[in-house]
């Protein structure tokens, strides 16, 4: 079955079962740990019935990178423009990150971590993706230091954004006594108490 | 050759030779991608040569990033404290991690990427000297508040600063527009920008 055939079967919920089974498995073994057997046995799916939805493991990996990266996307722009002062839009695209990636631990972890496995041809449409997102949230910021900022600033400003929120795979337990919520209002406030610092004719602050 | 003798061996320019090589494999083809072949080659010495250092390719990563460990351990604690006040202190501890980072690139990525491949009892070790930095960087931030933070804040906090400072091994280019000092100034700025909403008693600011 070609990859571009899997994508056709809209709302299979066996494609997904696979996808998270083989996530878990990337992130406790490695992807390069992980082969078709162990996927099938997390998955209670007979081999025959995982290569009835993918071809490969690669195709698994494309799978779930690029369908992580499609809900990160996924009305990410309409909804920044509902919002009308650039300090909430920043308060909004933390917490929406923070909330995506603690709902889907697995596949966030996969792609920080074996996004470099993918064939070329499919890292590159995840990069590109990831460019996507990058941008959106830089023209965010731009909006935010009221376009008072030379790009190269502006691009590592945005880096240690990211910094913060995507650094927390090494460490954060969702689980634990600083639930989501109160971690996005904590990088929230690290990054919005400098923004005047950072810019002096900012009168946002 | 047991492990601790090869510790023994001080200044043997060849132990860190091919040590140098091997982080710069790890990080281009992982560590498990990487054999004592490609060593040996990287290096330009015979397996013969290697062995004599290292008797496996686990003990070479272990070689790498306890060293690099120790590097940022060493006199650490003995410079915070001829440092006055508490900010320049945070100051001095971002400036040294980026340079530290920016200096040591390949054995910094492999300790991002690799030290969950090591043995759990060469794990163990890394990781106590990890928590060491955590701790010592996680007091410099308790001062700087006076004690007024409660600890599990700390610890957040404490994460998200290396978040910024770790995080750069995804994008930062040492010899782009903007030089490892000028990245430092931002992110204590940004961190510190912050400080007074965080902690409004805090008249350091």
């Amino acid at each position: 079955m070609s990859h571009e055939k899997s994508y056709s079967i809209k709302g299979d919920q066996k494609l997904f079962k696979i996808a998270k089974a083989a996530a878990k498995l990337f992130n406790q073994e490695g992807y390069l740990g992980t082969n078709m057997d162990h996927i099938s046995a997390a998955a209670k799916m007979s081999k025959g019935g995982i290569y009835h939805y993918f071809s490969s493991k690669d195709e698994i990996l494309y799978f779930i990178l690029s369908n992580y990266m499609d809900v990160i996307l996924e009305g990410l722009e309409k909804e920044l423009k509902e919002i009308e002062d650039s300090a909430s839009r920043i308060r909004f695209i933390i917490s929406r990150h923070i909330g995506l990636y603690t709902q889907n631990l697995p596949e966030a972890k996969t792609l920080l971590h074996e996004a470099s496995c993918l064939p070329k041809r499919h890292f590159k449409v995840i990069a590109e993706k990831e460019r996507k997102y990058f941008q959106i949230v830089s023209e965010a910021l731009l909006k935010l230091f009221q376009n008072r900022i030379p790009k190269d600033k502006l691009t590592v400003i945005t880096f240690l954004l990211f910094g913060m929120c995507n650094w927390i795979y090494s460490w954060y337990d969702p689980k634990g006594s600083v639930p989501p919520d109160e971690l996005s209002t904590l990088i929230y406030e690290i990054f919005m108490g400098s923004v005047g610092r950072l810019d002096d004719n900012n009168p946002e602050r």
